[in-house]
Parts: structure tokens; C-alpha cells; sequence
């Protein structure tokens, strides 16, 4: 085996994204040891019953000691807070990385609680599930799909190089971004069809002449994806909203003027521009699928083919 | 083995719906025996080379003569047409049903032209995939799935108690409703979610500032589920939102209601309605679950999950 890319790691807050980079290092003995910390001292006891983790620290003070690599891994309303009570601990050299949704926000809340000699380099694992929680990691979440490093203005190459081959030994594919395009980046493909998802879901809980068991049952039309997708993690979702702000409500404005067109072809039966908008669209999920970033099993892999 | 629930099934169209459906009667030996029809040559040719159908007729007066059910499986605006031209060759005592997603067009459009003791019972199955075509069926697409029959006014219950039980042949779960209530449900449920899907991945599209190879490349953060959904047939869905109309546009108005209300609070910065509607939709997916509408696998399939 080849030497481990950090002795020691920390993971601060210990959800999907948390656990299940535990679990990627453990399967190719990726780094020395791993010690995590969640500020909620229920997900702590989970922690230690299902062995995430070498060892389980009662603050993130306690966590980061000695540790070569930080992953800040809690919601990106609460990195700040965060960062200040870790700042001093850090050891000299060490790298603080997180994995929060949105960068721009992050770096301001962060950058300035790190001291003198030590790396931070933003990063964002494009990968997750609408699970959360310490029992929701799996070793394989991060296979093939790609983590986004967002260096900072002076950052040193070398703690960038060691952080991309630590992301490529838990599966990923790495590229670097800047912080403001990263996040109208995210903001298109991530951030406004969660809002989308959420409102759909929303409209039809409150109709009261579709009961809510009939739009469970006939869930799988179409709405089904929407709920999958709207049923992520509250708290980790208001943050980004709040603190990707400005990307957001601009996509939104487009969201909303086409839906707009839609709505007045549908109104006046202009069946000739539904169907070329429709027809643009199928195009762009075949780049999908040929970019490997999803599967074409006609299912999508929910029962077996057989014929 | 039972007898056969009909002697002679005639599929007209010849695309995901009815392929699936002759792959699922096949395996079942549910039917005595099967004849196809498609509008296209070329989809003639693949039937007969795939195997798909006992015959393939050369028109669809042929296909259904002496038919015990004649399925029409063509997209809602050809509903018509194609009624009108079997009309007169359908066989006395004959049950003729359809797959459309929308019914109370259907019924205007193919009830008229249904001779005297003929059975017309509309249904909809609520299964498909993001693929069409005789190539994209398989046996178990209409697995613990709903199929909605749609019985107009004055229906043989005795013809509608052995569609049931055909459809359940298929795989299926049965339930009855009337048109106009299928209609708005669908629009919760599949029709106005569709066009939001269409919508955003045509935003992406024309974004300038966001390349679309980064859109497919970084999809799997939410988007990928929309464009699976927007790669659905055009002409299909084209036809759906030209006859759903009223209530899709009812639906699209609350949608656009709340997803301002959102916006406003992102605007705002008020977190805490954010996180108070993002916990309820949480809820309703969990319903989604326990009805067996999807799996709560933590990658939906997408890979082995291995610790």
C-alpha cells in the first residue's frame, strides 16, 4: 500500500457527506486515523455505536489537535462559528477544507478565523443523497462524481495537490472553479431545482381537492423525483438559499420567465413551441448519460428488466 | 394456467406503453394472441424484428378486427383520428381502452365514434420512463403501479371488471375515477412537474455564463433528476398540455403563487419560513415510501451500497 495522503483527519459534523467520506477512507486505508466531532451529543453516541470514526471527540477543538486535514462538514449558516472555536487549535500546516454547497459565503465566514501557516481551500463534493445523518454515509457516494476545489487567492499548490489526491482516493473526479462562478454554476444545477422541487411539493400538499394519499399513490408520473429531491435536509438547504442569494434569485428570474412563455404557448395552444422546447431538452439528458453522470437503465434501476 | 383474460388484443401505437404491455401479457400468457399497429414503417419493421406482437397489421382496421380489446396507445391528440378509423371494423361486444395521460379529451374525442355495443372504458396506467419507442418496453414497467380506469357514462361493469382484471394480469394495481378528477390529479401529479422539469433544463441551456458541458458535467447535485424527466417523448407531452390545459394552468398558477413567496424569503433573508415549508414537503416523501411508490435505497439504485 502507498503511504496515506494525511496522517491525521477531523471531521467536524458528522452527516451524509461527513460519514460517508469516513467510510471511503476506511475501505482503501486512505489516511492515519480519523477523528470526528458533531455538536449534538445524540449524534456523537450514534457515532461511536456504529463505529464512525477512529475515535470521537467531545468538541471540535478536542478534534482538530494535531489533525494534518480539517473537513468542515455542518451546515453553511454555521461554518463561521465554527472556524472561530477551531482557529487557535489548528496545527501549523494544517489544511481546512469544507464541503459546504455554496463558496463565496463560506470564504468570508471562514478565511478570516484561520491563522497564519495554515492551508484553507474550500471544496465541494457534487454528491449526496436526501438521506442525512450519521447512519446515512456509504463508502461509494462519492465514486465518479466530482468534487470542486475552490483555491483562494495565495494558496499554496502544494496543500491543493495533496487535498486533490485525497478527494481522488475517495472516489471523486476533481476540478478547480473560482468561488463566483462556482456558484452560479450551483445555483443552475443544484440550488434553484431544489427550490423548484420544494415549491412543486409544497402546491400539492396544500390543494385540498387532490388528498395528499392521492398524490402519494400517483406519485410516479413525474412528481415522485421532485419529492426525493424535496425531502433533503432542511437546515443544510435554508443556508444555501441565504447565503447563495444573488445566484439564485437570478436563475429564478429565468426560471420564471420561461415558465412564463410555456404557460402563454399551453394558453394559446402553440403546439409548434411546445414541441421544440421539448424537443431541446431531451437533447441535453443524452449529454448527461454519455458524461457518465447518470445511468440509462430504462427503470433507472428501480426493478430488473426482464423480459 | 387460468384461461385467457381476452382472446385477441389488437395495440395501437406501438411505443413504450404498448411494447411493455405485450412484453408483461407475454409473460403471463395473459392473452390469446396479440396484433400491432404503428403509424410508422419504420416502427412496423423494428415490431417485427424484435419480436414485438404475434402479427403486425399493415394498418389498424386490420390490426383490429375481431379484437376482444383494442388498446389505443398513440399520444392524446391522435386519439381521435384513430378512433374514427377503427370505428366501423370493431368487433361487436368489443372493450376498446386507451393509455392517454389526459381522459376528459379522450373521451370527447374517441367516444363519438364508438359504434353500439362496443365497451369504451379510458384508462391510464401511471408508469413510464423518460424513453419511447417498440424498443423501450420491458415486462415489469406496470409492477405494483396504479392504472386509473376511467369508465364513462353507462359502462358495462362486467367489461370493466375484466379490463381490471387484465390490468392486474399486467402487474398493475386498479383503481376507478372520474375524468375530471384524473385530470386535475394528473396535473399535480405528472403534468405540471413535467413542465417545470422542460422549463429549468431549457434555462440552463441558454444560460450563457454557465457552459453547458458544466451543466451535464456537474448534474448530479439535483439537476440530473429534471432532465430525466424532460428528455420524455415531445410530441406526447406536447399533446398533454394542449388537452390538460384548464387544470394544468390552475396548478401552474398556484405553483408560481408559492414559488414567489419563497423567493420573497429568500429576498427577505427570512430562514425560518424557509425551513418551516422545506420540513413539511420532508414529510410527504416519506409517505411516498411507505405507500411503495419508490425505493429508500440511499443512491436509488444507482450503485451498491458497501461499507
Amino acid at each position: 500500500m502507498t503511504a496515506p495522503v494525511y496522517g491525521k483527519v477531523a471531521l467536524i459534523g458528522l452527516g451524509l457527506i461527513a460519514s460517508s467520506m469516513y467510510w471511503a477512507m476506511s475501505r482503501r486505508g486512505l489516511v492515519g486515523e480519523v477523528s470526528g466531532y458533531a455538536r449534538s451529543e445524540a449524534t456523537r453516541e450514534t457515532a461511536r455505536r456504529i463505529g464512525l470514526c477512529d475515535s470521537i471527540a467531545e468538541s471540535a477543538a478536542e478534534a482538530v489537535a494535531d489533525a494534518d486535514l480539517v473537513v468542515l462538514a455542518v451546515p453553511v449558516g454555521a461554518m463561521g462559528a465554527v472556524a472561530e472555536e477551531i482557529g487557535p487549535h489548528l496545527k501549523p500546516g494544517a489544511t481546512v477544507t469544507d464541503v459546504g454547497s455554496v463558496k463565496k459565503e463560506v470564504i468570508s465566514a471562514v478565511g478570516p478565523h484561520m491563522p497564519e501557516g495554515v492551508h484553507f481551500i474550500p471544496g465541494h463534493p457534487l454528491a449526496g443523497t436526501e438521506h442525512s445523518g450519521p447512519e446515512s454515509g456509504f463508502a461509494t457516494l462519492f465514486d465518479n462524481r466530482w468534487c470542486l476545489l475552490v483555491p483562494v487567492e495565495g494558496s499554496d499548490r502544494a496543500a491543493v495537490a495533496r487535498l486533490k489526491t485525497f478527494w481522488e482516493g475517495l472516489g471523486a473526479q476533481v476540478e478547480e472553479m473560482d468561488a463566483e462562478h462556482h456558484d452560479l454554476v450551483l445555483a443552475v444545477t443544484s440550488h434553484t431545482p431544489h427550490l423548484i422541487a420544494y415549491t412543486m411539493v409544497g402546491v400539492a400538499d396544500d390543494l385540498r381537492r387532490v388528498t395528499d394519499s392521492e398524490v402519494i399513490k400517483y406519485s410516479a408520473a413525474g412528481f415522485r423525483d421532485f419529492t426525493r429531491i424535496a425531502a433533503s435536509d432542511p437546515t443544510m438547504w435554508r443556508d444555501v438559499f441565504l447565503t447563495n442569494k444573488e445566484a439564485t434569485l437570478e436563475i429564478l428570474g429565468r426560471f420564471t420567465e420561461e415558465l412564463f412563455a410555456l404557460q402563454r404557448a399551453i394558453r394559446k395552444g402553440d403546439g409548434a413551441h411546445l414541441h421544440e422546447y421539448f424537443t431541446r431538452t431531451r437533447a441535453i439528458r443524452r449529454g448527461i448519460i454519455e458524461a457518465g453522470q447518470d445511468t440509462d437503465a430504462p427503470d433507472f434501476g428501480r426493478v430488473k428488466v426482464e423480459r
